[in-house]
């Protein structure tokens, strides 16, 4: 059973190229979709193509159009969802498309360091099952074939 | 990811098949559907399928039975939407389409010129993103294969 | 059996006046909402709040917000939708009112001018009923109640 | 038309009774409901209603259950969401919650200082409307009713 | 607990005053509603309404568009649905009213005649009960309350 | 774009043979499904599986346990449906599928002879489109793909 | 805020006068349903109405349409439920009751003896709540009012 | 057409085994899902992945968060589903695993010895179709490609 699997998460290190390829070595027949990884172009898409702002809010609300409509797309078509908070930054856009996905049905699983235990726990709560590592997840993963 | 969208707007010119060789230049995986764009055909189907009807108010009424069945299905197989605005006609269709599909959660790019922007407001609010040109809506659709 | 009617359409004479005296005059248990119908107000009530933006497309965007909001809450709590359309303006909203409330599964008349049924076929062929008079609307909504 | 608006936000200051206050003053028919706002009773409800647990992350995970069957009820029962992200603490609760009530289609104001403008772009481009006092939030509500 | 229940079904006889006389013998807490019973003013009130029309199949159209629009709404505020088949007539809007209640998960009691056991025997096996009597009807809706 | 069409109706003739030689000869790329349209098997298939039942209203159920089992499989699947009423036999199970099928939000024709026109006309306008003839609803398929 | 509350589960104790007792000496503004409670009428109801059947099976399926649609109006009424195991019998109802309500996102808390932790462990994972006794089931209950 | 069926139920023979081997034999074009059969690591799954937790209520809870990850992915994906009730064991998984799929609208076929028609009845009046053995769900499976 081939299945998609939405990636939420920071999108500053390469976490995700970790997960698609420990998913390959396990030969799991998943295709992994996400938001867009390069933070420069992510914050930048909504004047690169709507053009010139009048100002950081409304350059901001031109990127998150964009973004948005990317998110949808992609989380409209996932199996799954899996969400990575990590200890930097605030993350909301994280804790947002864990919660849409939620509210969606989509099964979901949450990464985070024991750090966030505290104030993540109503998100873990309702996730499917929380884990504090990648490793963890891709086995939550696996064990659909086995 | 293959994706379907639908091109929902004003049937007068060609703006459909401008898309398609545009994506297609792109190589988005993407399968585009629409309405009926033969203005003629679109109007007169009704009675070419139904028979001949007993004046003009009948006769739009068959035509958009059979129209609006075709948008209904096409409408639902569709992960996105292109929602384009000339400036010519009323373009009703248009806003229905739009509209509806942002009720059934599909993602949706609005094409509008500037001097549309006021009668377009509320419309625009509630769409994912809005454009001035084709090439910005390409340019939003690839955004999703980055 | 007490009904909410969100009544949609133009907002530049007073129709909505004349469809709540009728109801009364019927006594008709119906509550009724609607859009913001001083046009000045709902032009401007995204600056009155938000303050100056930085432009006309601004203005009318932070607008569309609030009468977006106002939109979605009154119509969700309707139990059905009567959407008129006048002569001029190009009544946008009032389609995207129309086909929001169809995919919404409100039950909807149209009350539109003899000069309107070309442009309007396709939504008056989905809605349940299209007269041309608020006193024909009146009597479908009395019809609920004989 | 009575309306219930669920306050979704930080839980340490008052802004709650603030909104309440207000809306009272304005002689708005709405009712408000939100989280626990007692922070220690919010974080101990689960050993308090189930007994001691074998260690932090039990006990968080405990009162997130009662926590969240609590927002659960009131805001299935809301007809519109206030969000407020106050300039402290991770409050992915708030986002969480604005992002369950977008998802599940209720109307959604958020309040955020300017701080938070970049941060929280994604959420408040999906919301209704964003604002950055509880002023605002009140002249959006009473909109509704002009 | 107050309950609306549609009555669905014939309207060649008096049988809904009969149900509504012995749930009223019973006290239970429940409203009735149903479709236009005059056989006439339901056939005539499309043309009553909208004007006379070319023929035969619009003048029946047109009184299926206002039958249809108040069907919607006073299946869409009740609790559940009793279906009543007689022995004459093709009945098939009985048929559709029941159909569309269980799809739109509206328990369903049928009321059929033995002679009808197998031609109603899928809709029977989708309805939730289905008994040949009026009274029965009325013990089943009794014993909500018990 | 690949599509699924479900032939609800009579199955006294073979009137979904000529339906799928019709849409071959088209090249439509259409997948037809339908009810049991043996007869005997139809109404036998619940003692045939479950075993002899004790009358025949218990034999009549358990063979639309399965007879519904199987439409609500292949209805699910589809895209859009085609309901066949012919002059004979009550068809309440057209009218049931038919009804679903719209409450399930599926584009859906509806072929009749003239002789039914008064007897289906709630349901004929509740329908996208209504035809006499099975050539007919294959134009109106047709016409999707043109 | 008036709340409904279907407690689900078991027939064969009066804990359910124990749970409307508790929550009216805590002032809970909140309405409690639930099944036939009279074990003899429950399973004899459906003969009762329907009249003697031509066996156990028929007798059981009888008395479960009737008990099912009671079940169904009420639970679709219900805000919340409350679901009870106790460590006799089998009580598949309990867990359907609870399953189905979960799947219609009614917030659910179990009740449970600790020698039930093991087989109801995947039920009580997607439960909002388990507890052990009703008293705390009310402490869960009433924390929605603080 | 090709079919996914999800075998809720009992985990301790090898019923599935039978199921797969039987529908090759009829060359049905659907493929099996379901829950981890492996008892052992179905019970330590939680413990083996999340690392070793304090008692036995977490550790239940622990493997169930991952056992319920599993089965709404696929249950999600399946387009039917049969649930096995053998005599041993309380299966309140298969009653939840049933209910829920009803809630969801997937046909759904019971298998259970006679000895347990009475408890099981009304989960059984609410699924399409009851039996007593695999090889009669088989039956109902090629029904639908008959």
């Amino acid at each position: 059973m081939d299945l998609t699997v939405y990636l939420a998460g920071q999108i500053h290190d390469d976490w995700r190229e970790d997960v698609k390829k420990k998913a390959k070595e396990r030969n799991l027949p998943i295709s992994f979709v996400g938001p867009q990884t390069n933070h420069d172009r992510s914050d930048n898409v909504g004047e690169s193509i709507l053009g010139e702002q009048p100002g950081k809010v409304y350059k901001d609300d031109a990127a998150s159009d964009i973004n948005n409509f990317r998110t949808q797309v992609l989380l409209q078509k996932s199996d799954a969802v899996i969400a990575l908070f990590g200890e930097k930054y605030k993350q909301w856009n994280t804790a947002m498309d864990a919660s849409a996905a939620m509210a969606m049905n989509k099964p979901t699983i949450i990464v985070r360091p024991e750090s966030l235990i505290h104030p993540l726990k109503e998100l873990s709560n309702k996730a499917n099952v929380t884990v504090e590592t990648v490793d963890q997840a891709l086995e939550v993963l696996s064990y659909i074939y086995e």
